[in-house]
């Protein structure tokens, strides 16, 4: 066996890459190991080419507002799915060659292949072994797809094959509707596809407060049909799957599963590190340092199951490839909670879930925006605002939203829930007119009026009132 | 002469109803004079007919990224202009109804002339005099147009006009290239207009930093022609109007001067308060009282001249309204500087400027969008994000761009520049990702490399580092 690295990293998507920025900041022993694709999660299935899956797909939508406006032969118009696809697919390989620059350029020291623990600083790969002081455990995670459902060959598909698909079929059925299966479903069902939706879960993607998962259901079901609140099952069709929740039947052409995400972490060697492993097999993990337990190893991104999403996967490397380089492991703060659900209007949770709220000291400001000015001026006039605060010191605690500009917005808010701003401080921003911005002062300002600490005025004092008599 | 009043409100516009709501939280006796149109300008010609002018003309321009998004038929698209302009009509006076709600209901309390003031306490109106405690002037501005020009009759228009035509002539020129002119002249060539654009201002839209400026011009020229840093003269042709700037003659059908906007004073009687007036004919106004000198006479809004922004005419509206109520003088802090300018990409103007900056202890952080991966997925991927740092204490002094979704990051940018944030701050904030938000934080980075304050980490550490060897 080869001389003691300074770290190994398992895996080059998101997290192990800000690993890896940082390890070699402090140090050239380093041993990157990537079993199967390159290219990270969030560009190759993920993040990036469903963006530009919806983008297109909402500039066709785009077409039921013109006549309201005034530009006719909207209805000449078409989609060309295959050529739709392929610019997805063109897009996404230009993101995925900017994350494999990290590791083209590695040598000897970029080692394809899988990657298994054998003690907290040794692994195997390929029946040699290689020890390092430090482990970072990035190896991602895979959509789930249930065993029995694999016989459907390609008639079912998830994210790791849905982009690859040369054109859409006539039917298709989304199994799943928190925030990847509403996204794909809207798309495609603006892109032509006859779409029906099936959530396990009674509340729409990632939604926990029943107002705006009402308010967003209401507008989906105008594009496509969905069903919520049972499970879903398949069986062979004389002419496709046949799709059956409770009471409903649908046949359609190909099933996209969009039931969630596990983390890679089988046949890692997770339990030779000589730590408990959870139910599902999970080993503590310390959210701060990302160290399992008092071990010298780290488990950052999605293989941890605590989010998967980009920023926090990105973080998590981060602080792992630092801890991993550490003489004392360093605690870092955790960013306020986002999550985003690229859908339109778009769905924003941020700070406190309503779910997680205490009801009793909670008070609770609401906009509609189906009469907000800017938002009729652009046809986007649509959706609501949930805004909760601390009815005590008056501080915003968190929102859930389905708002036009809603990934704007959740980013103000997230600002104000990060700095522990209350209602009152928050209203003191300028807000420019005419904004969507305004919409969610309407619900701050409703959260003001119930506040024991609201004020007369949203401006604030210089310093001290002057008090000059004026007559 | 009657009893004497409470308080005397001169004009219905944004900055008058903002001193009416306070006014009539505190009394019933008051008066409300107004010359000329009800409804705001902001309502009536302004913010919101050009927002709905804008919003059309956007959704058409839309067309020339169809073939790359793979929708195919956008060359059989057409504009119908006066369907346009019928609906920005329609929705202006649905606003403009919105605003009259809060005057139809004065009764005699709301009289319709024009009032000259007397003294600071007596108003006269048609010849009738009436007495109050507290006055507050809130007349409003109009757009200048000098008087040579009003020879050309239909063919010159303002904002005051423009929104009124049925249709569109085939050649406009649009002189004055601010934020108004800059809107407009996009806004007209997106729809179908045949536009040029002058600006006697080397710099476009309000920006200051050139950086800027050269960006917007440069896609803006893509779009239309113009020309700046040299004046307009106007000329009658045989077949329209001549413009002449420099070298360049232009002839075209008709001419839109937005030269700015003069408050209205002229013949208020501002020299009977036994106060000093400005070059301009202003008296001294505390933009945190807007008393008048240490007279009972507030002046709110476009009429004093200092910002002629709705969200500003509003505040000052609401402190002119609390302050003629009050027995003692209450100073309000003002607004963080905000300006939008809703040209595609967006313009803003946030904190301080780039002309008011001590540039030997600023640091500036650039963004290009133009690689920008969220951008690139929509097909909006253009423009430049400049911001200003304070080197010693690593706070954000402020920042100007012209990229897209600006209007969106400015209020970020705005409430980080509100409370005193340093850019380590601000990058605590979650980025989600993919948005727009990360081409901000690009800019952000660039600024913390360059501050001493700057961290190896955008998270902050958990109060102090817990400091336990790893080993």
């Amino acid at each position: 066996m080869a001389k003691t690295l300074d770290v190994i990293i398992i895996g080059a998507g998101s997290a192990g890459l800000a690993a890896l920025r940082e390890v070699r900041k402090r140090t050239e022993s380093f041993l990157l190991i990537n079993d199967g694709h390159y290219g990270t999660t969030c560009a190759r299935v993920g993040c990036m080419p469903s963006k530009a899956l919806i983008e297109a797909a909402s500039a066709f939508h785009r077409r039921h507002s013109f006549e309201a406006f005034g530009i006719r032969g909207g209805s000449g118009l078409s989609v060309d799915v295959p050529a739709v696809l392929r610019r997805v697919r063109a897009l996404r390989d230009d993101f995925v060659g900017g994350t494999l620059q990290a590791t083209d350029e590695l040598g000897e020291r970029n080692l394809p292949g899988r990657a298994r623990l054998l003690d907290p600083q040794t692994v195997e790969v390929d029946g040699r072994r290689y020890r390092a002081r430090r482990i970072v455990i990035a190896t991602g995670s895979q959509p789930v797809l249930p065993a029995p459902w694999r016989a459907f060959g390609e008639r079912i598909v998830t994210t790791d094959s849905l982009f690859e698909l040369a054109t859409l079929p006539r039917r298709m059925a989304v199994i799943g509707l928190g925030a990847i299966g509403v996204e794909i479903a809207q798309a495609l069902s603006r892109l032509g596809v006859e779409v029906t939706g099936f959530g396990s879960n009674p509340l729409l993607a990632g939604i926990s407060d029943e107002v705006v998962d009402q308010e967003l259901r209401q507008l989906l079901q105008r594009e496509f049909s969905l069903h919520t609140g049972a499970s879903a099952e398949l069986t062979d069709a004389p002419d496709g799957v046949e799709v059956r929740s409770g009471a409903l039947r649908v046949v359609v052409d190909q099933v996209i599963a969009a039931i969630g995400r596990r983390p890679n972490i089988e046949g890692i060697g997770l339990e030779t590190l000589g730590v408990e492993l959870d139910a599902r097999g999970m080993p503590p993990v310390n959210p701060n340092t990302q160290q399992i337990a008092d071990l010298p190893v780290f488990l950052a991104g999605d293989a941890n199951g605590r989010a998967a999403l980009l920023h926090e996967a990105a973080d998590e490397g981060h602080i792992a490839g630092i801890n991993a380089m550490a003489a004392e492991r360093r605690c870092f703060r955790r960013r306020t909670p986002l999550a985003i659900v690229f859908a339109d209007p778009n769905v924003a949770v941020v700070g406190q879930r309503f779910a997680e709220l205490d009801q009793a000291s909670t008070v609770i400001g609401q906009a509609s925006f189906k009469r907000q000015g800017r938002a009729r001026t652009a046809e986007r006039n649509k959706g609501v605002m949930r805004l909760y605060a601390d009815q005590r010191s008056g501080r915003l605690l968190g929102g859930e939203m389905c708002v036009p500009a809603g990934e704007h917005m959740a980013h103000v808010l997230a600002l104000a829930v990060d700095r522990g701003l209350s209602v009152q401080e928050l209203l003191r921003l300028p807000f420019y007119h005419p904004v969507l911005e305004e919409g969610m002062r309407s619900a701050l300002r409703e959260l003001s009026a119930q506040l024991p600490s609201g004020s007369d005025s949203d401006l604030a004092s210089c310093g001290a009132y002057q008090l000059e008599a004026l007559d």
